[in-house]
């Protein structure tokens, strides 16, 4: 009887305990996003169209943050959220992207694994729907990393992703950029005109960060130019060992600032907070060189850093903590 | 009389004196390239193959040593060596590059100022004679860094660069590649098919840097796949504040490695020397990705490293200080 009892005891105490570990054991996860960085201006946004960029936001970081909740990877989170960025003519990336000379749309796209540090890209595509999907595909199905142009169709057919005609992602707004692009004497001048991209970071409860990044380019883009988007280390940088990264701007300069590496180097070399490490890129690095724009990033801890030298950038963010952000301007 | 012998003193003593100076100020400059690395083995390297590379690195290393010993600029000796490596059928560039799945030749070249930090690159180019002209000249006359695919070549021709049939480029031996790599199993995973590139870095007497990579990527490569060498970053970086970096080898690992950005983080942010650097990421980084390859990287000083995990790397090294190695296997 005696033994009985002590064994129910010990069940018991056994039970209360693996309850109290469980409890205490806090559940990191966190996600950010962004929607371009630009020359946006309080005084010409109307309140409709606020409303309509906040409300995609939610939407999209909201998203990601339930997969991430669920107990789903930041390989996943980074990818659906893209999607529903990608989806809305909103944003210059997917349906709505900007046009290049020739007044087709040309994608670009990357994404990146913290963990394995694999990593997969395109670039220049007219067809791909959802242009993240097919940077996945690439890191997941290829032994590439970066596929261009055609090739990059031709495989995203091969992967049975969904193709669009050309005349699917173009929107008036665009085209009307694209005219004023060329009645000016030095297009490659209007910062409006190249920046604009959407991104995501994330971190899943199993410590793992991804990065994500989608765009059109740049409006009035000749010679299937390439911008930083797609490019490793320009555009797109993740790593469990210091952070994920994600850039928006005026793309040549974050080629030659190799910006989204730099953050990680300057934590993993420098030992920066992940704040620190992106205001030294933003602020000095790319301004120095003359260049704008934003970025997004995320360190292993959940810490979130969004940086922009523009007046402002769409971006959000949300994690396990019960912080939620959705911000437009600089001085937001 | 008294006073006219004064001057005639003085001025002997300042002409001895500013002699003096000019001997004491020590013009360093120094210029290192590659070939590329590889699975070359002494066995069945015939004396006479390597008499032809050991004589094709001379021959580029001498023209550029010759520019910067008559006070060229880095970037006009990285341009001119890279060309004649590029001109021969030995390496995979320009050529005698590699083939892809479809039997064409696609080049990648980029180029980068530490001076300016500008940059330019082309891939994916299917008739540039010199893509590492073609590079320059994007960085020059284009608001782009990175143009791709039918777009550089167009740009290419307006600037008036010479462009050739596909026809010019391929070679029999590289057909022949391109056959045993389509039989086989899996042909991604033959090292001899994937790497293979030229490089060169070099400083002046001025105190600049530049650094350029050209390729024809890896054999029976897909998809417009863009590997490492037109990425900036990766397959080539120059800093004044550094050094300047050029890869070569299995493309894929040094994106994912950001390597070429690396070796300069690694000196910036940690202090440490070109050839620590060097070391770090070739052995470390690359190697425990699984990737081979190796780098020639110069720091400003005219210091040199040339590391590589492969068993060999076509190389060669010249300086102001009289220095002049040529190698091919890594106990050279």
């Amino acid at each position: 009887m005696i033994n009985k009892i002590t064994i129910v005891f010990f069940l018991l105490i056994s039970c209360i305990s693996k309850n109290n570990v469980k409890e205490n054991v806090e559940e990191v996860f966190s996600i950010v996003i962004h929607g371009g960085a630009g020359t946006m201006s309080r005084n010409t946004m109307t309140e409709e169209i606020k409303k309509q960029y906040i409300d995609k936001l939610d939407e999209a970081v909201s998203a990601g943050y339930r997969i991430l909740k669920n107990g789903g990877s930041s390989q996943e989170a980074v990818e659906k959220t893209i999607i529903i960025m990608e989806d809305s003519p909103l944003f210059n990336a997917g349906k709505g992207a900007v046009l290049n000379y020739e007044g087709n749309v040309e994608l670009d796209a990357s994404f990146m694994n913290g963990k394995s540090l694999n990593a997969g890209a395109i670039s220049g595509s007219s067809s791909i729907k959802n242009p993240i999907s097919a940077a996945i595909s690439v890191m997941k199905n290829s032994p590439h990393v970066m596929l261009s142009g055609a090739g990059a169709d031709e495989f995203a057919n091969n992967q049975k992703l969904v193709l669009q005609p050309n005349s699917y992602f173009i929107i008036n707004r665009r085209l009307n950029s694209l005219k004023s692009a060329k009645s000016k004497e030095n297009p490659s001048n209007n910062l409006e005109q190249k920046i604009g991209t959407v991104g995501c970071v994330a971190l899943d409860k199993y410590g793992n960060i991804s990065a994500g990044t989608s765009t059109g380019g740049m409006t009035n883009k000749r010679w299937n130019r390439i911008g930083d988007v797609p490019i490793i280390g320009s555009g797109t940088y993740a790593n469990n060992k210091t952070c994920g990264v994600s850039t928006t701007g005026w793309g040549e300069f974050f080629i030659r600032s190799v910006a989204a590496y730099d953050i990680s180097a300057l934590m993993e070399y420098k030992g920066l907070t992940v704040s620190e490490a992106s205001k030294i890129v933003i602020h000095e690095k790319i301004a120095k060189l003359g260049g704008n724009g934003g970025v997004i990033a995320l360190d292993v801890k959940g810490n979130v850093a969004m940086e922009m030298n523009t007046e402002g950038m769409y971006r959000a963010h949300m994690d396990s903590r019960g912080n939620k952000k959705i911000k437009i301007f600089r001085e937001d």
